[in-house]
């Protein structure tokens, strides 16, 4: 399997590069032979007068890369839902919505070589958007799309992680029990306290355990040779994450 | 393979389950048939006149229930460790040092079935102790020990990430860098920002690009009917976390 | 005025002196003269085999050696409400509940010499704890208390402040508008965030402006010759603050 | 003492009143008659056809409204000093360095009616500027201005408190001991680490107790019909605060 590469400058921007042939194009930089490109991984390449460094693209270039919707995962939020659902190689994942598929391409490349990700959305748009990101990561066998409203129901069953991003999580936990396995873990992903409110009252009216709410924050340090210190720069909210493993019997 | 076992009881106390025969023991609550419990996932257990859930270890479950010493690391760093550096399947992976295995655990579960972990300690008793809980993780097969120091050199070459949580991570620097592959990840974890500043200064010196200081707060919600709020309970300080990834090139 | 004195240990616990007669009484230490103490402040004293600085006592120190009940307002949250409610010299202020005096005693150190606080409770024990650490805080001049329910009424009129520590402070909000003068401040304090969407609703439905919601979060620095970092001790939720201010004219 | 007033459109924009005389002058609106609007106190006012609020300035609006350079104390920071160094009425202050005046008027206002504040700088440009914001804010007769270097000595003597914002606070931390009364407060404020372990250092080497170093972090909340949630935007880091109290003997 050939690594999905980018491009970075000297001030760290990042070029997605797509790899689709023999020459490739990147995005406001024209194109290049393929096989060079691949065989200066690491390397420092020229383009007229401007040099990058070629790079196998990391989790987090490829969420920096992506074409973008206003409600992209970040990256402390992906971190957590991965680690603490368990999702590792071989999982299958049910996620609703799609969005543009930050999440989408996160889960589908932990879930490498032989997991599986369903990712419904409603919305055409937000399909034909996920869909693009997750092609140019190079992970379109693993992911199945398809427009439907999982709050009236999810078809898959014994599934080992449901994720929810949904304006109404709640509505879906229902459809969520059905479809995971036991043990499987739900996880909801919500900006405003009202709905996670609703959703824990969801959840807890069923045999989930282990339901925990968090607000995962990631401050960034400046380490300069003058003085370390946090950074000036934004510390904002994205959202609350709540997560909950099915059981079949209640204490 | 059998997954890892515990039991869960009503107030969220969670029992490792030793899976090792027919007949398992779980401290503090006697033993049990293998059979019975590994038909029951899921489900409720009675033991004398206690309840029990019995649950598939999470990667959280195993953390919470193994042997440790002062300094293990703390769920949410685990959580970007694993996603900012990818480790996934087939990875390869060096990690300095062992401390009690909690980050040595996460990184085998992370990079099954395929990859490979090895673990430095200069401790004997580090190594014997993050022996144990892997080994109770049933990842002894994924993880290799070695009683090594790292600052010395790391004879591994190609690797495709190197995790260093040491008091002098920068004296490490360059043998981790020599050990990774082009565009593999570098990450320190250390408590004070002298250490991070050393650290940051030893990359800088080398072709690392990337690199980036963070700290991880995940701050736990009180969801409850007559009202959410964020824990009054601690929200403390347990490192910063330096990333970077190696390239040939320097711009 | 003589100075409220304290007693700080060589481990920084302090001892409240009650500063009542020539002799005065320090609670699990005995009783000392009087004048010897006041001429002594910032010198160490010998207690028997201890020794002990003799401190003036801060805002900070008050609030520390005070009776208290489970809900005492937090350090940093008294700066916040001081700072945004213009609390000084010469206000006059409406306060309830008095709760265990915290902030009543904050609040009459702030409007000394010629301000006025008036502290309403409706539960007899809360008055009797608020009164007591008031008048070891040599405040009683200053404030007034009285058993009432706010919520039926505040009989005061061009007030500068009214601060609601209440369970319900939205049922409040009409007669703290009533209350205040043009321009006067209004202050709530709730742990949970239902309580404040109902309390800036009552707000937002009154003449009332610069209506802003904030949670203080203090964090304390371990700086140590062996290294700088954040506590690794608790950082927990006390409340939200919320404020407004009172105007005659709606936009 | 007539107010300070502001006038606050219906976005929440404030325009600073310089109350100079029978008429006066708002930046970008035009003239006013000062008794008119010093009669609307809290009322709406029409200018050509925009309408705005007249409001007697609060702290919050006096630091909002300033002329400032690029370093100005937040909110925050300043109720945090003003608390934990018991700047209250008739305190004598000496502050170090002015910088765009920001703390000289928060301190200023807090020492009304018979306390003074000195306030330092070596940069002529920067007592302009502070001296401009204090008279704006009518605080005149409360603050003298002298152009000098503190860490070459301070000519006052029982200070109540010397708050040093300074890039080196402890070559002025022995001048600081110097000028300040017994249990006197020393405040200092700055952005890094370094900074922090120098000045506590110098602290440490004097008889001073209480000594610590918090980081005050504010979190602004969202509360609107739909959704309670902290706010999505900034929430950096401004300094370090480290507080100490001057004692005449050491443990």
């Amino acid at each position: 399997m050939r690594p999905v590469l980018i491009l970075m400058d000297p001030q760290g921007r990042k070029y997605p590069v797509a790899l689709e042939e023999s020459m490739v194009r990147v995005r406001g930089l024209g194109t290049f032979e393929a096989a060079k490109l691949l065989a200066s991984v690491g390397r420092k390449v020229s383009v007229g007068d401007r040099s990058f460094l070629v790079l196998a693209a990391s989790s987090r270039d490829l969420r920096d890369t992506m074409d973008r919707g206003p409600q992209t995962f970040a990256h402390k939020d992906l971190a957590s839902v991965l680690f603490e659902a368990d999702i590792g190689a071989g999982a299958r994942v049910v996620e609703a919505g799609s969005g543009s598929g930050a999440l989408t391409v996160a889960l589908a490349r932990a879930v490498r070589p032989n997991g599986h990700v369903v990712s419904y959305d409603v919305r055409e748009e937000s399909l034909a958007v996920a869909r693009g990101n997750v092609e140019r990561a190079d992970l379109a066998g693993i992911v199945e799309f398809r427009q439907a409203d999982v709050r009236q129901g999810i078809p898959e069953r014994g599934v080992d992680a449901v994720i929810l991003d949904l304006p109404d999580p709640w509505a879906a936990v229902p459809a969520a029990w059905e479809a995971l396995r036991a043990c499987g873990h739900l996880v909801t992903f919500s900006p405003n306290m009202e709905q996670v409110k609703e959703t824990v009252a969801a959840v807890r009216g069923l045999p989930f355990v282990g339901v925990r709410t968090v607000e995962v924050i990631e401050r960034e340090m400046e380490v300069r040779e003058v003085g370390v210190r946090p950074s000036f720069a934004a510390l904002g909210h994205t959202g609350y994450l709540t997560f909950a493993r099915k059981v079949l019997d209640k204490f």
